[in-house]
């Protein structure tokens, strides 16, 4: 049981991380390949309002690709859960120095692990937004 | 089976809206018997980095009741997507003018559908960022 829950979380990491690396590589035949075809998707780029279906989810892909070109986008700290024939990836994507978080749940679709639903955000580091300490005796800064 | 399907999707839709009741009016009680407990949660609050286990996601609910209180949060236009025993929502959050966007990730624990991750984040619409139409003549707001 063990072993095949391993087995499991490891395909669906693979799965995540093939979606990365065709994402910065700007493979828009493998982001494809990735999307479910049965199952209904939606995305939700960062700051973007959600985008339901497979026509706009990918028709988003290749706007962004298009545009800046593919984003040197890399896979941070992963952990997968799966829950049957569904599974979900939570993990950080660092774009340089900005780092976001994300939410990518996948779904069974011929023996494969397939992205039905991705959600990329920003995260606010509390630790970023500390002012540096104040000159002694002063409050401002 | 579209019958069982809209009887599925109804379910979910129903569990969604009972955590938004239960976290507007601040009601720990239910929202500890909402998410999940065998599956292992996670959450991503608005900014916030990623929440992973059953003990720091509801304190995190606790911590947000107990200091600006209850959020007047609204749930819009939810749409749910079943596969399995497992199930997402995508839905809007209002809360006061401002519109969030979220995930909402269930699976089925005896026979009951129960949150198993929350993601919320900003949306930013363009149509806001959009300056108001300029004077005749001028580019200048």
């Amino acid at each position: 049981m063990l072993a095949v829950m391993s087995s499991a979380e490891a395909e669906v990491l693979a799965a995540n991380q093939a979606f990365y690396d065709a994402f910065a590589r700007g493979d828009m035949v493998v982001l494809e390949a990735l999307w479910a075809e049965k199952a209904a998707v939606a995305c939700i780029h960062p700051g973007w309002d959600a985008l339901v279906g497979r026509d706009e989810v990918l028709q988003s892909f290749r706007s962004i690709l298009g545009g800046g070109g593919a984003p040197a986008v890399k896979c941070l700290r992963p952990t997968a859960t799966v829950m049957g024939e569904a599974a979900f990836v939570v993990c950080a994507e660092a774009l340089g120095d900005v780092e976001l978080v994300a939410t990518n749940l996948f779904v069974q679709e011929g023996g494969c692990w397939r992205l039905v639903h991705h959600h990329s955000g920003p995260v606010h580091r509390r630790t970023e937004r500390r002012p540096p300490p104040a000159p002694s005796g002063s409050m401002l800064n």
